[in-house]
């Protein structure tokens, strides 16, 4: 994680993993959510949490979902349902589903079909949030098999400058893809296509950080090219990945646009520029590895470069060269151990939520021995 | 395309569509490709030319192949064949075959796959360089279908630096995806995961144009943040998309493992830095429309969106916004009237070629009624 999105340490709580899980189980279970989708719901969170991705853990997503179910814009009792069929492939109506429980369940269609046909495609549409999507293409590893997954974001989002347009037009629509390899931690890329994702915006305004140069843009579509502060979400645009057209900003605009028409157009959708009432949108893919080679074989090459990049010769003023999941994956072991760092204003939401439902309180939960 | 990257006029010969498709199919079948896969062969090059894609057209991707083809790294009579097979899957050993033969090939098989169960993926290795990829992901266009290709790159071009490493270890493993659309030019992404194409450090140099900052890193991984002249193909190396780790270099470089991992570990391969025998690797997908959705209603939607992309307003002091594919089917309309500018020094290397094979020259052909 950069530097500037570390929490101050007076503001840090440490919590433990257990009391967490059992608090935001809780909670969905009280807002209507069947218990088994509740505890897979709270491990979406948790496991961001616990791999020190924060923007997608239980500090933003988790105040906005509970939102979104008690105004009844999420339905704790939604008709989830798969509304076209093929032997490799399924289309799902989520009908407006807690999306941390959508997503688990779509990649779980798409490894089943792969392990008939080689690979499962499953596109998903009026969904909720799906949280880090990571977590749904490592589904897919732990039946040996490649997940990949890509989704529009959030409705409230629609914050990503096409290159050269003077307005925001799209999300920030991320890629994600887990391989398993045999001692190494998985390979696991999870990543927004524009330069930041949303809510690091929203981080930056909770701990006072500044942005950096080439992240964002006016609301008239100029990329800031000097460090800036911000107050308000919406009081600049992102950009991209690549930032400007000269660094590449056009190839992380079509790779928006590859996710937003995976996602959205093949689920028989709209980008919320066009229409702002079919939720969210995604597409998850699974591809048996048997199918192509020996999975052993697999796994011993992917050690063999993972490891090489991890034991490399870092540049000039840097201490290691890390592959994607690699610094995740020692996250989740320090956590584990140490407990997950809350900002003090998110352990007060959890205080104030929990007694609104007459829950424990995170504290109460850890004293009472959910400990790590 | 960058403004530095144009041919000067002084060195700018327009030559038509059929007479350079006739030249490039003639020096592919004096060595030894069967007419029909030379005919395709030369397809794949002109049509990059056509689109304005120099990079990835006669002036740098011909010269290779007809060395290799000549010094036997790539094999006229290669052994291409299927070694694994799905319903939905397959994998291609390609023998070091002319790798724009097998290129095609492999997308016909996943589109025939995705024809019978919604979707077909098919990965090949010891194959020879794509040429430009988005070419193979069209051919599922036109049986209204999403393409998507990825490749690892040409086993010379060893030379993008992971996020904070000290040497350059992955290739610029391009993404495409290409899409239907109904009145509008189909969506069409072809890119490098690196900030730049290998292929532009050649043509910077044929053209004598500066690098931009943060394009690449000296041989030490330190990024140069400066304009810079380049005159040696190993001077620099390049970056991944991003440029630096601020700006979002991990994500570029996670995209380009994604690439890697689906191309060469999913075929059987590694990647050139562990071995260098096993030539291009390529993943190749494609997924039915109809399996979906409704294909015109697919195709309305996308329109909307393309449409609206295009005409939205732009940020000032650009002209226009494109959508990925745009500027290169404008671009083609235009070349196919107006003939396709070579350099003087590629035209050369087509007369110096065409007459060591006994083959008509370029402005014979001209002459002799290829004309547009």
């Amino acid at each position: 994680m950069l530097e500037q999105f570390k929490i101050p340490d007076k503001d840090r709580i440490l919590v433990s993993e257990s009391a967490l899980r059992k608090s935001v189980t809780d909670i969905f279970c009280r807002m209507g959510i069947p218990p088994g989708d509740a505890s897979e719901a709270a491990d979406v969170l948790v496991i961001s949490d616990l791999r020190g991705v924060e923007s997608n853990g239980v500090s933003n997503l988790l105040r906005a979902y509970v939102s979104d179910l008690r105004s009844g814009k999420l339905k704790a009792d939604a008709d989830c349902r798969m509304v076209r069929e093929t032997p490799a492939t399924a289309v799902i109506d989520a009908d407006w589903q807690l999306g941390v429980v959508t997503g688990p369940t779509a990649m779980r269609i798409a490894i089943e079909k792969a392990k008939k046909v080689g690979t499962g495609v499953v596109t998903v549409r009026n969904s909720g949030h799906f949280g880090a999507i990571g977590y749904h293409a490592m589904l897919a590893v732990e039946q040996n098999m490649i997940g990949v997954c890509m989704c529009t974001t959030w409705i409230t989002e629609l914050s990503v400058v096409p290159t050269y347009a003077s307005k925001p037009m799209l999300g920030t629509n991320p890629i994600a893809m887990a391989a398993p390899a045999g001692k190494e931690a998985p390979f696991l890329f999870d990543a927004a296509t524009s330069t930041i994702a949303g809510n690091k915006i929203r981080l930056a305004i909770r701990l006072g950080a500044p942005l950096l140069p080439g992240w964002v843009a006016d609301r008239a579509g100029n990329p800031i090219t000097e460090e800036t502060l911000v107050h308000d979400r919406h009081q600049f645009c992102l950009l991209p990945l690549g930032g400007t057209r000269e660094l590449g900003s056009h190839k992380g605009y079509g790779l928006m646009m590859m996710a937003e028409i995976l996602s959205a157009f093949l689920s028989g959708g709209l980008p919320y520029f066009l229409d702002d009432t079919v939720g969210v949108k995604g597409f998850f893919a699974a591809y048996d590895i048997s199918a192509f080679m020996d999975i052993l074989q697999f796994k011993a090459n992917l050690d063999q470069m993972l490891e090489e990049l991890r034991t490399t010769e870092p540049a000039e003023g840097h201490e290691r060269v890390w592959y994607p999941g690699l610094p995740e994956h020692e996250e989740i072991l320090k956590r584990q151990a140490n407990g997950i760092p809350l900002h003090a204003e998110v352990v007060e939401w959890f205080r104030k939520t929990t007694s609104e439902l007459g829950l424990p309180d995170l504290e109460t939960l850890q004293n009472e021995g959910c400990q790590n």
